[in-house]
């Protein structure tokens, strides 16, 4: 059995950047302190979630890597002896134009992006998010403020297990969670800002919040892998975040599940065999017949 | 609301393929007379499942298509005016040498494969399974019987919808799925020949069964289609059945499910316009950034 600990430090997310990132270090020292070894946080969770609408003003809370965040969270993986999975709006100086349309004179390219730190406090890599959501404008516009990333799929040799961290709106597509596993993560962890538009039904709206359960349980089932959904929760602007962070395991049991309406630390045992012991009796990666392009 | 009604045959298969081929009509007449307009069989349901060994005798059980089981269910077809989805162990005449292993010497090619047969009688189109398991061979060897298919994955163009017929292991790969959506299949039907093995604990059965349900779901998800599932049931040697077949809307909902141990025929209305409303929401199919190779 080689077992790991994971922590989801589920958050409703407060007014201000010292607020966010006090609350955000207060999570991973409780889930450090229950034994947690790789602990994540929600998408974007410095700053209630500006993209629900298009303001310029915005990319001021953009920052770079290594930047103010990645050093504070850097001193905190350090001290707890713990890898984090942690999500950054971040800018990066950039000779050419910038193809953001609101920031075309900008000398900087955004991006909606993971970092991973290990328990050294070294970042051991980053991803930028690929699928950039678009609609409805005043829910998820953040084509807006974010570049598709081009960095690909990385998978993250933390000491503990190969992981990779996509992001909220990656999750609906079997693709990505297939080329990570292919590449070798065991888990995939989904920073996540999503939730329900008070304005549809409550039929439509548990729908909505099922499937999105459903098609990350896939992900684990489709791969033998496990699956990490951290998300937001309360009520901002327009969205209500469902909160409802939640592991599953390679047959897709949802091992773990925090509340829809509270901030709360999850912690949960993975056993990573699991993955080799499921592969032998259903090798999904090796007998997929179609594949991607590239090199997935 | 662009409605259809859909008509899933369960069965426990008997003996001989005499009796088959009656309760298959049976299913086929009782689901049409409560409206059904498109009616499916489950995988090879002419026989019991010969793939729990590797008996060379069994490929006498290959027929030609047109052959006597499509002539029959064409007749039933044309009567009832029904599209039909049909489950064949096929032979082709090969001018080549099979590669069958088993049968290295025989004129024939051996396919595990679907016909569609529309409501004038007439063969629409066929697949033949490209995902052949291999393990365990006391329950599963399908690879001594059937070569993959090299058919690609074809759409159904029926008078009521475009539908695809992939075939039971099929179902756990994402990649089919999305490949027969981007076609434009509205309707992914999949035989079905899975159950629980005895030997196994109840919580790898639950587990797996779970997971089963959960990654056809979430290919209806993914895709933003109708999925149905039409399995055996009963106990043949090492195999129980576990029946359940179901169907499944664009947000994974199960919308309508059989028992686990019983022949049953189900009945259940899909209004095919959820797939435009829902892709104006998650247009997961265009926004897509990882693509197949070939033309997906």
């Amino acid at each position: 059995m080689r077992e790991i600990t994971l922590g989801l430090v589920q958050m409703k997310v407060l007014a201000t950047r010292e607020e966010n990132l006090n609350q955000a270090i207060k999570g991973i020292e409780d889930c450090a302190s229950h034994g947690a070894q790789i602990i994540a946080l929600p998408e974007l969770f410095l700053a209630p979630y500006f993209c629900q609408g298009k303001d310029p003003k915005k990319f001021e809370l953009a920052e770079t890597i290594p930047g103010p965040t990645s050093d504070a969270l850097s001193k905190v993986a350090a001290e707890k002896k713990v890898t984090l999975i942690v999500s950054i709006f971040e800018k990066i100086a950039s000779s050419e134009q910038s193809k953001t349309s609101a920031n075309s004179s900008s000398p900087f390219k955004f991006f909606n992006t993971n970092i991973c730190i290990g328990p050294d406090g070294k970042i051991i890599g980053k991803y930028h998010k690929i699928h950039i959501p678009s609609e409805p404008p005043d829910l998820f516009a953040e084509d807006f403020y974010f570049e598709s990333g081009e960095l690909g799929i990385p998978v993250f040799e933390t000491p503990l297990a190969k992981v990779s961290a996509l992001i909220c709106y990656d999750q609906w597509f079997p693709e990505i969670a297939r080329a990570a596993a292919a590449k070798g993560a065991e888990i995939i962890f989904y920073p996540t800002a999503i939730g329900w538009d008070p304005r549809l039904s409550k039929e439509i709206s548990d729908g909505e919040h099922d499937a999105w359960q459903t098609i990350q349980r896939s992900h684990g089932i489709a791969n033998n892998i496990f699956i990490a959904a951290i998300n937001r929760t309360g009520t901002e602007d327009n969205i209500n975040f469902w909160g409802t962070s939640f592991v599953s395991d390679p047959y897709g049991r949802v091992l773990v599940k925090a509340s829809t309406d509270k901030s709360e630390n999850l912690i949960v045992k993975c056993d990573l065999d699991t993955t080799s012991y499921m592969r032998k009796e259903w090798p999904f990666l090796d007998e997929r017949k179609l594949k991607l392009k590239d090199q997935f």
